[in-house]
């Protein structure tokens, strides 16, 4: 059986993402990250979905012990609704500098020791808040760095990026999402890690209007 | 004044290129890793040498949760002497894989937010014990990757990978540190990390030629 490497932080993309691997017929290993975040819901949301989908979960902790996002600081006012039009533009200060390539650096280093032939990432172009590490150019540069500075790669052996949301709408990956049977219930996409989802921070906002276009009630509000 | 942040070991290279970026002007931020090495004498030693340069010292902390490398098993026996000839052709069992690409991650990260404008990174290509994430080639598509995928990037702002000691031998190396001044006392290159250096491993056994054929005693094993 084929097996892939899934980038897996427990919030809506991913678990499509996740779910969209498996229908491809992958046997998947999930790769989630506990990095000083402003919360561990996003980790514990991700331990329950592979719990209950019994799939083998890696779990890498890190601190940055730099500052250069207010996703890490816990302290600082997590900034608020953004106009989406002008969201896809700028570059918002929850970016993580450098953020997406350590994932994927580790992704790569599951993949060949676990022999997996690709690696899934719910990475989006469409409403990607403006990340320069969610573009498609980067994720094929990136691919093809990592082809050349691996052993799987010398030896010929090609270690592919998937990113199957890349082109996206939110809609879109909601309505993917039913159709794979997400638990939507589960998954956890705000920034601030309340109770409940703070409905106000980019990753609310975005998921919010997934689920009004796609016509469908978020059940994590519900 | 310009600023860089240099990938340290503790480790003879690493030093030497740590002590030619300030020779080249570059107020220096030394960048660690403990991941889970067999020992924790050369952290110790990176720890030693900052602190006696009085520059400051991010160390990043982690665990691969996976298999795939020597250098991480620590009941493992430890490869000991491969023919220096063969040893470029082949990869060796201390690889870790995609390890380069996880520090240099880190290192664009904490460029990024460091606002550094370069990154130094002691690997060499000649006397390279065939580690593919030590060839010029893939240093440059990983930059270009890296340029692509960071809001400095984006931004226009280069953030420059140098390899100082990519195309230099050994004996090049001692004599370059030596000139510089490097306290190789200090250094520690052993893969085993007893009280003394093993001088089996490829790591011992490199050393060894680059001191001999430089024509200078090693002062950590003198």
């Amino acid at each position: 059986m084929k097996k892939a490497v899934c980038l897996f932080s427990g919030g809506m993309d991913s678990a499509v993402c996740l779910y969209y691997a498996r229908r491809e017929g992958y046997e998947v290993v999930a790769l989630s990250f506990d990095y000083g975040q402003r919360h561990e819901k996003e980790v514990e949301a991700a331990h329950r979905l592979t719990h209950d989908l019994q799939i083998p979960q890696h779990v890498i902790r890190f601190k940055l012990p730099w500052k250069g996002s207010s996703l890490l600081e816990r302290d600082g006012a997590m900034p608020q609704y953004r106009d989406p039009e002008r969201m896809s533009r700028t570059i918002p200060s929850t970016y993580v500098p450098a953020r997406n390539s350590i994932f994927l650096s580790f992704a790569f280093s599951c993949a060949e020791a676990e022999n997996a032939e690709a690696i899934f990432f719910g990475a989006n172009a469409l409403d990607y808040s403006g990340y320069p590490d969610c573009r498609p150019e980067y994720l094929e540069v990136f691919a093809a760095a990592m082809q050349c500075g691996t052993k799987a790669g010398a030896e010929g052996r090609k270690i592919e990026v998937q990113a199957p949301l890349i082109h996206l709408t939110k809609k879109a990956i909601v309505l993917l999402g039913q159709k794979l049977g997400v638990p939507f219930e589960k998954t956890w996409s705000c920034y601030v890690g309340g109770d409940e989802p703070c409905g106000a921070c980019d990753s609310c906002v975005l998921r919010a209007k997934g689920f009004r276009e796609a016509g469908i009630p978020d059940p994590l509000i519900a």
